[in-house]
């Protein structure tokens, strides 16, 4: 049977890392063949892109050279990692996936939502999460508790304004595709998160038995 | 007035980086006042694309990853360097530009061509150089001269039947677009390949000072 894919989106310190490992020690005690991956990264490309994109001293990379790297990153993870993997059947969790382009690429630097549409249909072949996680929460929150993570990347130096259009943009996605997305409130407890992500899967389990 | 793009182009060992400096030397002699340049590479994106295409141990990279990097780099270097440089009235030198994504990744790898032409219009915003240099020679010739330069890299260890494909997308492109192509022997002497280059380009200058 063909396996999973969660996907957890949400802003800067919005908690995914955080989550990805409370959720995946879930899966693991329910005895799910799990796959932990993240966005850009996983592959010797999504490696190069993330160092890229992350890099402070590359200010001026321009917005379409970013949407196509991280498209080129993903074009990679999805054939190399995702696909096999669901098609063995195992379960793939994700720290973000293409609603992150919508949220980052199209909301906070306006690339065309067409633009990445038609990226996603070819480069990603469609593939569509089963739940997407979104960990939402107000943008000061968040980047509070980034910023005590130390120096910041070459995103985390944006200002509010970008922050509050990406997270409108996946509250929008969101909006759009009710049985897809569960809205999280990511301002709660470590504790109290983990426990929404697990009732926000809990259909999968019954999905897979079925 | 706006400066001139000329980009030179051709299967591996074809020698435009050898005709490069010829040409390069022949122009700044004439009072161009240029800029040289080369595909994948250029910029901060760029050289770290240039790195995860070209390393051999990147063997499972997808054709689309490739695709998608090499007009990532395309991007930032159109954005960051040839355009501001043109419309400062510079002349710019490109070792490979556009025409090779349609050789490699078109011809080479069998990505389809309107997904190429789409990724020209927004990303390299349809910029098409003013004469495009391609040094065409039959395979066997160029690898054998490119194999004189010690390892392989992650292109050049594809079989023959890829590089014919790349030749014969580089043909067809130059028959397509007469205006802008100078078809040159690159089998000839590097003396005599760039006399033909000199030629090619000599219409510039006419238009320059009319
Ligand atoms: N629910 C929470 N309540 C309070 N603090 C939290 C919570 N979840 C995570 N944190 C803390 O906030 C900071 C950011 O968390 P985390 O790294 O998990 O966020 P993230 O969404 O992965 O961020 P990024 O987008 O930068 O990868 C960390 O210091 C983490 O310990
Ligand atoms: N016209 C020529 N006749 C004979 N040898 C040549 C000629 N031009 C270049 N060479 C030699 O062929 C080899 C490849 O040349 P060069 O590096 O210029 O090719 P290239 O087209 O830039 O290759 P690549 O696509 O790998 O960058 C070099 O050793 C160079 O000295
Ligand atoms: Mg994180
Ligand atoms: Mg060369």
């Amino acid at each position: 049977m063909r396996g999973r894919l969660i996907t957890l989106e949400g802003g800067e310190g919005a908690g995914k890392s955080t989550l990805l490992r409370g959720l995946e020690a879930h899966l693991r005690e329910r005895g799910v063949d799990l796959v932990v991956t993240r966005e850009p990264g996983g592959t010797v490309v999504g490696e190069a892109v993330r160092g890229v994109v992350l890099d402070a001293a590359n200010n001026e990379l321009c917005a379409e050279s970013e949407l196509l790297l991280m498209f080129a990153s993903r074009a990679q993870l999805v054939r190399q990692v995702i696909d096999p993997a669901l098609a063995a059947g195992r379960w793939v969790l994700c720290d973000r996936f293409t609603d992150a382009s919508y949220a980052y690429q199209g909301g906070g630097r306006g690339q065309p939502v067409e633009r990445i549409a038609e990226l996603e249909r070819w480069a990603a072949h469609g593939l569509k999460p089963d739940v997407t996680l979104l960990l939402d929460l107000p943008v000061s929150t968040g980047r509070a508790r980034a910023a005590g993570r130390g120096e910041a990347d070459r995103i985390e130096v944006e200002g509010d304004a970008f922050f509050e259009r990406v997270r409108e943009a996946y509250r929008e996605r969101a909006s759009a595709d009710p049985a897809r997305f569960r809205v999280l409130d990511a301002s709660a407890a470590p504790a109290d998160v983990l426990d929404q992500a697990i009732a926000g899967v809990a259909g999968l389990f019954a999905e897979a038995s079925s």
